[in-house]
């Protein structure tokens, strides 16, 4: 009986036993491509489609109220600009152009025409910044809340396009900018929230953290590094931009790359400010950088004949090396000590609120 | 003092003061077009990109639960089915080939894997009906209910797209299939859903309306009408696909396109099914062809020299003539009358249920 039972209770599980990246993998086996157009589907920061000149190449992002932005802290202008970037930043990650942006957006009625200008203006301010042109979308209402779908669409040349899948043994992993500076933002935010929520009379205190603050409400995209590259002839050999954090983001590079990695600690870049507030949170700042996300910088591999063209460029850093799969991915510190990284997706299904960057 | 008081208030306009189209129109001005590869931006069934080769062409729609779909009806996998049709229907109606798709989904945690696997079959399904690619996408937690926003990507020849603009005096107006079956299917399927509410003891009266509820829960997208245009080598001078109801799609091309048109009643096609089922609603059965929406039927516009070649294709019915601007848009009743025909998009926000289409 027991057994017959089990046979006709309908199956349920929690979209958390399997985590991000196991949901995705688990819902998109079973399609295959089968159109000579499509180059490159599930797995990297964009989709690649031939349609017999240059590649086009397709990211979307999705940002949901409560879960990505908290309306808040985050002005409706700089949630427009944000949404956008967030995706061109999956362009440039396939070491191509963003050109085109499509944006939907679902809200409920409590939001004024004047709230939606202030988000288009956003929207606006990003379009004009990368020059890409809204061609399209949907807008449409909401029970609840506000969402905002962005499709970023690129053109790339075939033989320049950076995937996730080609880094190889003896490459140098580098990184742009800094990481963890969005993470310690966040946190900020959330802290005088908080102490807001719990006594309206409390002033924020956000004097002196416009740095960190700046990286999470209103984050660039790499563009100059992707016109950098082009300029020195440097041709990545893998690439991904920092959305989940160092470590899920080295991690998918090497998975798909069939490779380990090690990371020095002392080679990840991390910014002043990032490092005092990290103290302050009594958070180790590297920590931080592996499991922030929301950096929006580039991670990259590159031939080890290629060193010369990156030490002499600004704001790249080398911070690694590619080794054999066998030997894992590893942190090695400061103190000497290795560390395992682990891939961290989110795990965030019915929180109110969500850590980690996108998906 | 009054005056000063004005400026200092902060303006609030509700969304539904302008509509669904002077919404879109209000926040999408002042995005000029400034990449040479983007052909067409807002304002057309699907956006249109010129990377060197086939023309690109993209599509992006937001479904909504509780706006666009309820899942008290809507059994997930149909919704997996639709969310992709409705998207390649926008691509079709381009006279285009879509060939791949990004689905993203934002969901609470009352739903199981299990219930996104339904969701995926009928997505599957979709795929591989029409023969395109899943090829990206965005998988991220909701606080509350289940929203699809899946962008398509088609590929079209320069010389043979069909847009909105290009209908011309003198051109005939022909409608595929028929038109009012999903709205009525629609309120058969609320009628239902009342009752139940009313009285959880009173089973669904569904039987013999197959056909009806079929067009609104698992529509189809005109693939076979575009594979005909091309072998007959019929090209539209203008097309939409009828999403929105009859007067609307009409409408949309009579406005970018500079001209007028009318429609005979007699002209417009309506299933059998439909106008019995009219009839029971006390609904005049044109009024749901023109306002219903959702058929996902083409409403096109062919040169007069063309009319050889459509009347002797299957399912396509002539229903009008483009006339002047200044002549407007008007419907020829059986009864000898005409009558005005108007542009209605949604003006929902804030309601728990969406009567018509997309916008």
């Amino acid at each position: 009986m027991p057994d017959h039972n089990q046979e006709q209770a309908p199956q349920r599980t929690d979209v958390n036993e399997l985590g991000e990246f196991g949901l995705i993998s688990h819902l998109t086996q079973g399609f295959p491509l089968r159109n000579p157009s499509s180059l490159k589907g599930i797995g990297d920061d964009a989709a690649v489609i031939d349609n017999g000149g240059l590649l086009t190449v397709v990211s979307t992002d999705l940002l949901v109220e409560g879960i990505h932005f908290d309306l808040m802290y985050s002005p409706l202008k700089h949630l427009g600009y944000k949404s956008v970037v967030v995706n061109l930043s999956d362009i440039y990650a396939m070491n191509a152009q963003p050109k085109q942006v499509t944006v939907s957006i679902a809200l409920s009625n409590r939001f004024s025409v004047e709230a939606l200008d202030e988000l288009y203006a956003g929207i606006r301010a990003a379009c004009d910044y990368y020059q890409v042109d809204l061609v399209g979308g949907d807008t449409t209402s909401s029970p609840r809340g506000l969402l905002i779908s962005v499709t970023a669409i690129g053109q790339g040349e075939r033989d320049k396009l950076a995937y996730r899948n080609g880094a190889r043994v003896g490459d140098l992993v580098c990184i742009t900018g800094n990481l963890g500076a969005a993470y310690l933002g966040l946190q900020i935010l959330e802290r005088e929230k908080q102490l807001y929520l719990s006594d309206p009379a409390i002033k924020p205190e956000l004097e002196g953290h416009d740095y960190l603050i700046g990286r999470i409400l209103k984050p660039e995209a790499r563009k100059d590094m992707i016109e950098m590259f082009a300029k020195n002839q440097l041709a990545p050999t893998a690439m991904i931009d920092v959305s989940d954090g160092l470590s899920s983001d080295l991690f998918h590079i090497c998975e798909q790359s069939g490779v380990g990695a090690f990371i020095e600690e002392s080679g990840v870049p991390i910014h002043p400010d990032a490092q005092l507030q990290a103290l302050e949170f009594k958070l180790d700042p590297i920590t931080c950088a592996l499991s922030g996300g929301e950096d929006y910088e580039l991670l990259f591999t590159i031939s080890p004949d290629d060193i010369d063209k990156v030490k002499y460029l600004p704001d790249i850093y080398i911070a690694g090396e590619i080794v054999p799969a066998r030997e894992g991915v590893h942190l090695h510190t400061r103190g000497g000590n290795i560390h395992p990284i682990e891939a961290q997706g989110w795990k965030h299904f019915g929180s109110s609120n969500r850590e980690k960057g996108e998906g």
